[in-house]
């Protein structure tokens, strides 16, 4: 049962997936922009996508590519232009693009699945997208992973992945991950782009089930903004060549082996890209517990980790509980404020709803922290979620207030 | 049915009321703190009052009040303390401070209501309050009206206030009001501290339903940073001394006039609360037509007006429309993007759901004006509201990041 880090693991620590990150000029800063994921052979595939009704076309198609068959084998990811809001022309590309990897890596155009990331409403520069994908297919390698990662980011300042280890059925599977995020952060399905591989056998509708089931504990607790993006995507790719007896059904004791690393995954990749948000200096986690039900915890997690006046607070080491009650208050759940915990990096600043008196300097110091954890406990019952942010700060507003261009 | 706005209007402009602002020392700035509007004679009364959770006693207290009696003839309030988390000393405090503010003026406690606004979790320095109560009373004019908006501001940069005149009957009947906000400003019932007052004569149940009302398309239409506040009041008084037949029924002939005269004077109120929320240099201004209802087209708008990353566009004079189609999309309302118009300033955008060619300059130029409207036609149905926000800049993070002592 035991998991294994894989050091600088990545999506092609999995047996069988190459990978490749390569610059074509779509990002005006010149950095690498072109990232390509293959199995070498056809993959189960799981997803979710973003809820926004405004979306790039490339999640429509995703979307009715894996409701059609459940399989794929190669991703192909542009950094730089996210292509949504682009009309037809957008469709257009997209389709373009995937048929164009299809052809060069010999396969059918089904079997490519496509993400963007970027500006919104700029049309695609295909010419440089098309040099490309030509370069990531020839720089493909087992080793390609970091380069892939790095060639997803946008205002991320590093790139995030990791693998993991488990044993299933005496074999040794692995799960490796990468995702981007920084900006338009905000829980409703995964918000951001995130990748992850793995050489389990498993069948496809167990592998969407476990993914979704993963994303609402990881990607669906995080916020940096508030703002969903318009293309954000979570795929899975399980091409089944760690040997392992196929995983058929959630009452298979494997089961919770892997979903439980494939959670832990997309948990570590998402704690990152909360750390990572745009300007952040600091992890927030908010741990809920003693709520009524789970949902009424997840709501109250959720809230209190996007309250900007809060989010400011972090940012200026400022034990303003007040601003933790306030939006707790704000989430639509009921409660009872006379029972309301209210602890900071373990220091008790509420108990049963009324101030403790506390050092004011110990809180400071304890703001002053990377890492700063809240913990409401609403003492009603059994309702507990973990939800993570960061801090609002000088440099979250710098970095958006500046022109697209 | 004219309407004519009295020069330098507030709550004192009806007639038969009084106000005072004074200074207690409860504002670490030592600025005045303490404001005081009184009726001369019984009035009606009509609140909206915050629905977080987490609320201060005394929102407990006028919403009772107002259900057991909807009367009254005299408000308290004091700025630098929200006496909110503060327990049952925080009751005790709030009841107090009515029983002696009654005491000084000679009436019933029952026909003082209460707010209070500042730090939350912090107890009350009732010495200090209780000076300050002496003073207002003493203070307490006919021409008070200013210095009580200027009391009851916190990081307001200047108070708000106005007063309207219609006629009802053939007599003139005015409208004052005056009202605070700056931070922990998002819609969900009146989300910031105002106070209104009238000499107009209207039955109980009629001005609470034209309160509600003319809230739903003003203060709950506004937006500084999504917090709501836990001490957010709107209270109406009305002391029928214009000498108007009473308003009894929304079938009443003079009572549209009545009920758009309020409307006015709270939208007034709650546009320059945006305008001046925190750290912000910009007025926004969403109108939202074609959706399929009044609902849908009311959510779009505050979704967007409240976009932490449009605000930071704004900020910018970033024309960087992608967020605003993004905002949109997570407003949970479905609707057809193939036919959304997005027009800045009256630049258009986006048309049919297709990105326009558009001069860039011009849209940074226009970008750059005090005030921007932005307008987004669904192409759908009827459905139209308008939100009210401003920009999201380095000093509201500034302003928010600072310690709180």
């Amino acid at each position: 049962m035991d998991k294994r880090f894989i050091e600088q693991g990545s999506v092609t620590s999995p047996r069988g997936f190459r990978a490749a990150g390569v610059t074509c000029g779509l990002k005006v800063s010149g950095k690498p922009d072109v990232a390509l994921i293959v199995s070498e052979s056809p993959a189960v595939a799981a997803g979710v996508f973003t809820t926004n009704q405004v979306h790039a076309y490339n999640i429509d198609r995703n979307r009715a590519r894996l409701a059609d068959d459940p399989h794929a084998q190669a991703i192909l990811i542009n950094a730089g232009n996210a292509n949504a809001m682009t009309g037809r022309q957008g469709m257009e590309d997209t389709e373009a693009s995937a048929a164009y990897t299809a052809e060069l890596l010999g396969l059918e155009p089904t079997a490519v699945l496509t993400s963007s990331t970027g500006v919104i409403g700029v049309k695609l520069d295909m010419a440089k997208l098309r040099r490309g994908i030509e370069q990531a297919v020839a720089a493909l390698s087992p080793d390609g992973g970091l380069d892939a990662a790095t060639a997803i980011m946008t205002t991320d300042t590093r790139p995030k992945h990791l693998a993991v280890q488990v044993e299933l059925d005496g074999r040794t599977v692995t799960i490796g991950g990468m995702a981007k995020g920084a900006g338009m952060i905000h829980p409703n399905m995964a918000t951001l782009l995130a990748y992850v591989t793995t050489d389990a056998a498993i069948r496809p509708e167990l592998l969407q089930a476990a993914t979704t089931a993963a994303t609402d504990v990881s990607f669906n607790m995080i916020t940096v903004d508030g703002d969903t993006s318009t293309s954000d995507s979570l795929i899975v790719l399980a091409n089944g060549q760690a040997g392992n007896r196929r995983l058929e059904s959630a009452e298979d004791p494997d089961y919770p082996v892997f979903a439980s690393a494939l959670e832990l995954v997309l948990q570590h990749l998402a704690r990152e890209i909360a750390r990572d948000g745009e300007g952040a200096t600091k992890l927030l986690t908010v741990q809920v517990c003693g709520a009524e039900t789970e949902a009424d915890a997840r709501q109250i997690a959720r809230t209190v980790a996007g309250s900007n006046l809060f989010k400011c607070a972090i940012f200026g080491a400022d034990p303003n509980w007040g601003r933790i009650a306030a939006a707790a208050g704000r989430a639509g759940v009921e409660f009872q404020v006379q029972r309301l915990n209210i602890t900071l990096n373990g220091l008790p600043l509420v108990q049963n709803g009324e101030p403790l008196d506390f050092d004011h300097d110990d809180a400071v110091e304890r703001l002053k922290r990377d890492e700063i954890v809240v913990d409401l406990d609403l003492q009603s019952g059994a309702g507990q979620a973990t939800a993570w942010g960061c801090d609002l700060t000088l440099d979250y507003v710098k970095i958006n207030a500046e022109y697209f261009t």
